[in-house]
This record gives C-alpha cells, sequence and structure tokens, in this order.
C-alpha cells in the first residue's frame, strides 16, 4: 500500500456504467511525515474520505477487494484512513 | 487511475484476433492542470473518447473488467472521460 | 499496452516446460516515432513478429490471456503489430 | 519479492472492515547490506515482524495469497523474516 | 519479463508456511550483455539456477504459474536460463 493525501476529486459523466455513484479522489503518495510528492493519480473512496486526509492506498486487483470496487475497471482504492503514523516510537504524523 | 491525455491513435492489421474492431489509442498521463507529461503507453478506448479528451485510465487485470476488454490480451482502460478536476475547491480542468 | 520495437531474442534449453517452443523476444520501449529508449525486456511472440518491428505489449496477467500464453509463467506479450502511429492527424510512424 | 527494512507502524480506525485487526507496517525497500533508501511503503504484517527487522515483501495479487490478507483489499505482505543474504558467498547481512 | 543475473542468496527461518524448502535467489536486472544493474530483487528459482547464471523472471500473478509457486505468496520466478542473447544477428551474451 502507498500513504497518499487526498488532494482533490474528479467528475465525469461520461464513464462506464459499473462506476455510477462511485466517488474518485485525487490523490499524492506522502512521505512518513504526511506531506506529498510526486504525481497525481486517481482512487475510488470506500471511506468518506476528504480532501486533506492522509489514507492508504492498495493498488491493482486488490483495489477491487472491497464490496464497493469487486469487478468493477478501477484499478486503485482508499482501504484505511490514517490516524498516526509512528517511526521508531516516534509519532511523525497525527490526523487533526 | 491514471489522469491521461488522449493524444492519437494505432493501426494494426496483425493482431490477437480477439481484438478485431477494438479501438486502440495512446495517452501520456497528465498533470492536474491537464498538462502531459511522460512517455506514451496505448489504452483501450470503451467510451468513444477522441484525440484531445482528458481521461482516466484502470491498468493490469482491472483494464479487463469492461465489457469490452474481457479476457483479452489489453492492461489499460479507458473508463472515465473527465469533465473537471478540482484541487482543493479550485477547478484546475474543465472539459470545452 | 506499450509501444517497443524488437530487437532480439532470447535462447533458453533449461525453462519451464510449459514454454517449450515459444519464441521470447527482446524489446524496448520505443516513441511515438518508433524510436526505443529505456532498458530491455522480454515478451512473448504470438504474431509471428521480427526484429525491426514495432509491436504492442501487454503486461501482467494481461500478458497471458491469448492460447499461446495462457496458465503459463510469462509477463509479456506481443498482442499487436503496428502498422503506423497518428498523433493529432499526423502520421508519427509508418511500418516499411 | 523486495528486500525491505521495517521502519514503523499506521494506526487507522476508519478501515475497510476485513482489515480489523492486521497489522499494517512501514518500510522501506533496502539494499543486499540491509541498508534501506527509497520512500515508504505499507505492507500487512503475518509473522510478528519487528520495527528494525530485515524482511522480504511479495506485492500485488500474491500479497493476498496467505491465509491473513486472503480476499482482502491489501496489495503488499511481509512474506520472511531475513535471517542472513549472501552475495557471491560472501554475507552481506546478518540479523542480530 | 526482466534479463537478471543471479547475484545471491536469501536464508529466513520465520517465512509463510508454504515457502518451506523454496529457494529465494537474489538478482538484478541485466542489460544484453549480461551486466547487471539497479536494485536487488528476490525471485524463486524453480530451475537450479546458480549465482552468476543469467536467466528470465516473470513477475507479479504470473510468478505463480509454475508447480512449485501456485498459490503462493510470491510475486516473482525464474522461468528461464539463458543459454544467449542475440541482437540484430549479433550474440551480445553467451553463457559460460
Amino acid at each position: 500500500m502507498l500513504i497518499a493525501k487526498v488532494i482533490g476529486t474528479t467528475i465525469s459523466t461520461i464513464k462506464d456504467p459499473t462506476l455510477t455513484g462511485r466517488k474518485l479522489l485525487i490523490l499524492r503518495q506522502a512521505d512518513i511525515d504526511g506531506v506529498p510528492f510526486g504525481k497525481p493519480y486517481v482512487a475510488v473512496d470506500t471511506l468518506d474520505a476528504g480532501v486533506g486526509d492522509l489514507v492508504l492506498t492498495a493498488h491493482g486487483s486488490s483495489g477491487r477487494q472491497t464490496e464497493i470496487t469487486k469487478n468493477r475497471p478501477v484499478d486503485a482504492v482508499i482501504m484505511a484512513v490514517i490516524d498516526h503514523l509512528e517511526i521508531s516510537n516516534r509519532v511523525t504524523y497525527r490526523k487533526e
């Protein structure tokens, strides 16, 4: 899984019919302190995550192992919202 | 999923028999403002997307979870055409 | 899928028994004008492609969705030989 | 598989219901001497690994081939704790 | 598939129970002349390959399509030992 920050949303009228009502959020991978880096990617939200949240995303066929993404043409899913990250007994990120 | 811009088309006479009639478009990954970057890749179009459109592509086995790509040797599919992208309540891309 | 140029062949006596008789070609990813770049990789040929051909390769489990590669330990397949590539109505590559 | 060093832990209250009780550790890929490099990623621990351990992680659908990760939305798993690494008959890493 | 050179071995006492007796070798990707580059990765050996051999590795779910790796949490397998590589009718690598 990747640590990632939710930075925005995508709106699409024309899409695969199985994706109606699915929320597709824009994320950037983040470091252990929650600071994002790299290029944006898009994942399905299954947990009502919001912009600014630090989350974990699962990719590939693993992105389809939820009730909301099963058998759908999506390759990334938000499967956890991070409360805090701890590196060697030091908290490096804490949700506000 | 990746945000990507459709930049062209591929024409192939010799191909896997299951791909007859499938439209294989050339794309480049794009940023939140729709500006493409990086090297070209190819995805199956299932939504009648055209050159210039900003789309989302799903990859790997997820690229085969549509009626048009099921059980076929393809690893990327266009599964949404983007209307607009919004980052922190600011629209960064809007379809013309 | 990746646009790729066939640059050579691999010969192996010791291999998984299910691969006997399979042709394993060496490729490099190519740009929209057919010029190769990056490091070599290997894909199964199902279309009698030859050195110098520009092709499309499908990767991962998608590389196993052909009669020739099904259930075999291979992760890339040549599934189309490119006749020409067209970017914004301009032909950038044409097979000789 | 990747050689990786366990560097920390993630805590999430909101997560896919199938992940309750699963331990999600933070890792960084490591070299043959055990020195980590690159950006952090997260994998499910199935072996009671701890911070500081050098491990192997399997990715993608292979990350779901354990009793603990089966059918769950996770794409990486720790499937071995490394005792030592040997390069050309020289031990380059040994667990303390 | 990737062309790769076997450079070493991993030893693990604590591992997924389905991996008992499996040989996990360390490799680095190699160029058409057999010279390795990049960071090490680990693959299951199914062909009694040895340190110094140039091999092909298949990745992801394709790494599980052998008798030895089926249903196991491994994402890379050695599925061919290379005798020689030929680029445009020139032999660039030959096994000693």
